[in-house]
């Protein structure tokens, strides 16, 4: 540990290292002055998804009309192959594009109970992400199961401990994010999925904050079910479909409640009984939102091409430095590390405490240039994105931080809190 | 009836007299010699659209970045307002946009069947849209209810005296189109909604075939539930979000079955358990695709602008039109009309039997430029569009159509049918 702040000029030769710096360049960035450390709850516009989803539009749309759905019936499976190969660590088949992450998980969650019909158990981390747990709920109070919420230490992440005896022969399902939306707090995905294994219990995974940020292995570690949203570190636009991941094996047993056409053997011979196909499709409902959905494919383009390791070296890289400037320029102005000081516990994001956090996090964005997030009931979220924030980015946003914090320059904007933050 | 078929210059004089004539204007028509009949599919892309979608994506997501959401929260809302205004006859506050039609059915079918639990049996028609029909095996499958489809003339559209048979102290819940994807049969919805309300069961209708293209007067008939799609003939683009109305008075005791984030009452301060809005917000779930979402709010105002009664006067004279040349041109040459004969009783397609429609279908695509639709086993769906679809169109192509099977040139195609219609 440094004993004074790194200098902007180490920041510097960060940049000037860093194989992925012209990554920036296949983004739209507008107002060069921003610095945008929210790409976790909503990634940037790539430079290719204007023209691309243009063409969708003009041509596909306007001038294939009707017609076009003969290519478009395949994005979703296309995309979703794509995803399984370059980000998820899964096989062909095993992963595909639709309807939002909450739905995604209402449907595997239902499907998990279902074949583990006696067991009355679901397992979740009190600290999950809310829709997560509120599905949870709802499944649990419709088919009369019980919730089994643990409590572990908000920012480290669950504890494997906890986990480990509360897998008994009653837990039907363990669900639980990859990466915390919070606390950024990094999950050891193989270990998980081998307690559960040994339990029998299945787990459906939570990806959202992991996406795009970390290399996931689903089919090395033997992940049973995940989903996901592809607009946070994969950059597809705001609320663009969600991913699910059923393992091949499960495709044949697994039977999701919501019995749509789309999940239909021969789906344009409309029978009259439902009749689901053994593949991923089983799990898809209605028609896809495909604007939403085409802007996937460029966004994917640009993670494809820079890598899963080369953005994970460099998300890492980026949290320490927020946690190095933290350490020396907020804590001292009340800040609390909030995530896992080591970057192989952390996702891509950093949480501060902060009593003050909701209205640092407003007067960063109004008069320090500086978008991240804030989270209740206290945490300023600081989301790096590697595809396209600079260590400099990081260095100067944290400069402006402190500069604002030490002048209490928030003091000025209302305690309240709006509606959406 | 004319014993001759109208001339074409009949249908310019119509075309020459249409209040709607310019509203073709408001629409990006790339290809001036393909005739558009499958509207009722997927409707085409409004002038509008690319340069409104073209702002969101640069603008808002671009430069705004997550700061959008602060508007983007309420489009669902905003949009279900006009709809509501403006198509559906409801009042404000009872429509919104989110998911897919079928997960929107989804929803409150199931809300509906959890507020009649004491009643088994829900009823719907046999020849309903295959999602309708496998949402609802489904939710009996998963709630123990049984399932009465009603079997009356596919073409004629439902029997009233079947439904009123049908409808006991046991029934929950009636499911029906509006309009029938396959006949266009038009149902009488203030009677259905009265049957319903006399047995004390919930009517949910899917207004998909209907909205944008026949004035719907949900308040007015007393109507509890509907879902219905945007890309058909509210022109929203491929798989745009669906619509969901629920009576006011509804709101406080229907409970949908995924409960996500975006039902929660102060959705960002993501309390511990799950407690619903009493707004119909209840009935969201997560993030919807703004993307597609987006889309809809210029392809609706070109339909506010028209206006719904106008529409559906051009509507019946289109569907009329078809019928008249279908008679003259199509019966003698094999085809029988399989939609209801008498405007008041159709939405606005009209749907032709023949044993080799597949073929003519696709050679009418082909070498015709003419762009309807096929249904199994053995219909040709004519879709013509009130708002872009010319009196001359539709006299063109049954004129096209005719010749080509007077010709038989459909029978060069294969006979076996491609995965997609």
């Amino acid at each position: 540990m440094m004993t004074d702040a790194p200098p902007r000029a180490w920041a510097e030769e960060l940049d000037a290292r860093d194989p992925l710096a012209d990554v920036r360049d296949q983004f739209l960035i507008s107002d060069p002055h921003l610095i945008y450390l929210d790409g976790n709850s909503l990634g940037r516009l790539p430079a290719a998804t204007p023209e691309f989803l243009g063409a969708v539009v003009r041509d596909q749309w306007g001038g294939g009309l009707v017609r076009s759905w003969q290519e478009w019936i395949d994005w979703g499976h296309r995309l979703g192959d794509r995803l399984a190969e370059h980000v998820l660590g899964a096989l062909p088949g095993e992963v595909t594009l639709a309807d939002s992450t909450s739905v995604n998980l209402y449907k595997l969650a239902a499907a998990a109970l279902d074949a583990r019909a006696e067991r009355g158990t679901i397992v979740l981390d009190a600290h999950d992400f809310p829709t997560n747990r509120y599905v949870v709920q709802g499944l649990a109070d419709a088919r009369k199961r019980s919730v089994l919420a643990l409590h572990s230490d908000h920012d480290t992440g669950l504890d494997l401990d906890l986990l480990r005896s509360a897998l008994d022969q009653d837990v039907a399902l363990v669900v639980l994010s990859l990466v915390s939306y919070r606390s950024g707090a990094l999950l050891d995905m193989a270990a998980v999925n081998q307690l559960a294994r040994q339990a029998g219990a299945l787990v459906l995974w939570d990806l959202s904050h992991a996406a795009g940020a970390i290399p996931i292995s689903l089919a090395e570690t033997g992940a049973d079910l995940a989903v996901g949203c592809t607009y946070k570190y994969l950059n597809g636009g705001p609320g663009s479909p969600a991913f699910l991941y059923v393992r091949r094996d499960l495709h044949a047993t697994l039977r999701q409640p919501i019995w749509g056409w789309f999940g239909q053997q021969d789906q344009f011979e409309m029978g009259q009984d439902y009749d689901p196909v053994e593949r991923i499709d089983r799990f898809l409902v209605g028609t896809p939102p495909l604007l939403s959905l085409a802007a996937v494919d460029p966004a994917l383009t640009v993670i494809e091409q820079a890598g899963l390791d080369r953005l994970r070296h460099k998300g890492t890289a980026l949290g320490d430095l927020v946690i190095e400037l933290a350490r020396q320029w907020l804590v001292p102005l009340g800040f609390r590390l909030a995530s896992p000081a080591r970057a192989e516990q952390r996702g891509s994001h950093v949480s501060l405490a902060h009593p003050e956090a909701w209205r640092i996090c407003q007067a960063l964005a109004r008069h320090a240039d500086v978008v991240c997030d804030f989270r209740v009931p206290d945490r300023l979220r600081i989301g790096p994105c590697p595809a396209y924030t600079r260590f400099t980015d990081v260095w100067d946003a944290l400069d402006r931080l402190r500069k604002l914090v030490a002048r209490e320059e928030y003091r000025r904007l209302p305690a309240e809190r709006a509606r959406i933050t």
